[in-house]
């Protein structure tokens, strides 16, 4: 276990502050309402509401079209750093790790991924030398996508010299999907009182990474540091994500009405309160942290890992009190590990979550996404 | 003018080795694949010799859909410099540009965009501290959307530390669209005989900039030498894309033939012969090299130029001899510049482009993209 300073971490700190970056999404949100009337020609309107959700939407006659554009983010240069450390390729994972990123936001508004196209942005052409390295990433990346019911539709591979730093791969891509028939859209129709739903992840999946590696830096081996369970940090970092995709399926076939689900990525569980209209989401089942989250809470203080890691839940799903069984015997017998975890409250205006057995709460100043 | 020494510049010399990146974009496309029954449950096909195509297609009952993903190269360098040079942004060129770059793949295959996502991805979030610049990109995105008929659907603005260097950003996105009716497809039946159609480009496009930055880097006054227009090198090379799916839409809408169609980006004039089934593209009409090809080729010499360059040409539509001149005259009246510029025979097994009033003839060799 890590020899911890007292100084704990934070995300600003290691190097990613949201606010000019969150004000740039809002400048593209306003300059992208602008191309609306563009879809006229093509006999699809633009749903109301659906600039800042996880999947941008477009309205058919008797269908939608869904389309996600995300990126992986840093976790494969943990990847690189373990290669160098273990003389073996991780990035089968890292394949998969790039389509879950995609392809968990698209579900999330009840669209099935269709296509997946694969962004790898090299510094150099030399990256691909690494036969087998590149080898892994194509077989990961076409595994992520055998998950998520989708085919791997082309991609693009460019040599950005002077951008990308001459060692590195930037991984990113697209989805496109469809919501048929229009029924099984998932709005974001909560209820006071309705059912939160956890289903788990399989460790950090693709958010916090660049903490990580600050963690990795100043603890005492590294990557190679033991967890509680005997493996390595990085083994642990470098799990693949959970692709939510055959979840939602499974819920859509079997009738269930799903209120809102949200995928827990970037800002941690501030992420349950991502709609746009106020609740208060209740949580009272708090898991054992998971070995990964165990070890990276030796350098870091609770609630800033609730605020920027998964902490074991990738997904949560909000239906109403009477369903929330079903929802989880639906998640099992899918292949998922769900539990209930608490639920969803109208407090006036109040827009929070509440952590209960931490005495943690973020209220809405926490999170500004849209 | 620039001060040339003799010695000229080749595109892998410039660091852009196509070679190994080819091996893998060969190996995604066997991996991608096996991924093509997972289309089953979606009621869609994989078209036969998709693969490797400028588009990825899907075919349902009455339409097929497209979707790509493609990213801007290096032109961002070139305003990055220029901004420092001149104190003023050249972002909103670049917004065009990286809509322009993924909508033309998109319209080879005969497809509408309807949605364009953007990927942009720093190495701080400190970028998006320059508000003017930031504001050019978002306002050029979606003038490109608006010139390509689409709507602008969301992206992703990930912080890569690590992996892009700090001053710098990563522009790519993906589009989804559309072929209706699906007679509309552009299949690649070309014929002995067929005319060949260029479209004129503004310039470099967004190709081959390594190379146009290796140029600057040895000419006199760098980026701020003068064309023989009066204007810089700079400015020449930031002219933005044209955005050629209103050629695409006119010509289905009047009812035209297209045979095939090519969009000219990496490998120059080399892309004219990116369809599988051997032909000979006799190119006989050529024009006056554009301001900024003219300063490039003080430093490449004729072939390296375009089998790198788009010289002018960024969109090749091949049609029956009969349709030549409508052709030309429906690219007139939707606002471009076209010309006839030779044609396409069969000479047994034999694949090649001769651009023959310069005597340069690449084999099909010179091509490995499948």
């Amino acid at each position: 276990m890590a020899q911890a300073d007292k100084k704990s971490l934070s995300y600003a700190a290691a190097g990613v502050d949201y606010g000019p970056l969150d004000a740039f999404k809002r400048a593209c949100q306003l300059e992208a309402q602008t191309t609306r009337s563009e879809l006229a020609g093509h006999g699809y309107v633009e749903p109301a509401d659906v600039r800042g959700e996880s999947a941008y939407l477009l309205e058919g006659s008797d269908h939608f079209l869904a389309h996600v554009e995300e990126g992986l983010g840093s976790k494969n240069l943990i990847a690189d750093a373990m290669s160098e450390l273990l003389g073996r390729s991780f990035y089968r994972a890292i394949g998969i790790d790039t389509v879950a990123t995609i392809v968990n936001d698209l579900v999330t508004c009840g669209a099935m991924p269709i296509s997946v196209a694969m962004h790898a942005g090299v510094g150099a052409s030399e990256w691909f030398n690494d036969l087998d390295r590149a080898s892994e990433l194509a077989k990961g990346f076409a595994e992520g996508c055998r998950q998520a019911n989708a085919v791997w539709g082309g991609g693009e591979t460019p040599t950005l010299k002077g951008i990308v730093n001459p060692d590195a791969i930037v991984l990113a891509g697209s989805a496109v999907g469809r919501i048929f028939p229009k029924s099984r859209r998932i709005t974001g129709q909560l209820r006071d009182g309705d059912a939160i739903v956890f289903l788990a992840s399989s460790g950090v999946q693709t958010n916090g990474l660049t903490l990580c590696r600050a963690v990795a830096d100043r603890v005492k081996d590294g990557y190679l540091a033991k967890m509680s369970d005997g493996r390595t940090l990085g083994e642990g970092l470098l799990d693949p994500s959970v692709i939510y995709v055959k979840f939602v399926e499974a819920a859509q076939q079997a009738g269930l009405d799903l209120h809102y689900v949200a995928h827990v990525t970037g800002h941690g569980w501030r992420k349950l309160m991502r709609l746009a209209e106020p609740f208060v989401y209740e949580i009272d089942v708090i898991r054992k942290p998971l070995p990964v989250f165990e070890f990276l809470g030796t350098q870091i203080d609770e609630r800033e890992m609730y605020a920027t890691f998964n902490m074991g839940v990738g997904f949560a799903a909000y239906v109403t009190a009477a369903d929330a069984d079903r929802c989880v015997s639906i998640a099992k017998a899918a292949g998922y590990d769900a539990w209930i975890a608490g639920r969803v409250t109208r407090q006036g205006g109040r827009k929070a979550v509440e952590i209960r057995p931490l005495a943690i709460t973020f209220e809405s100043d926490t999170l500004s996404l849209r």
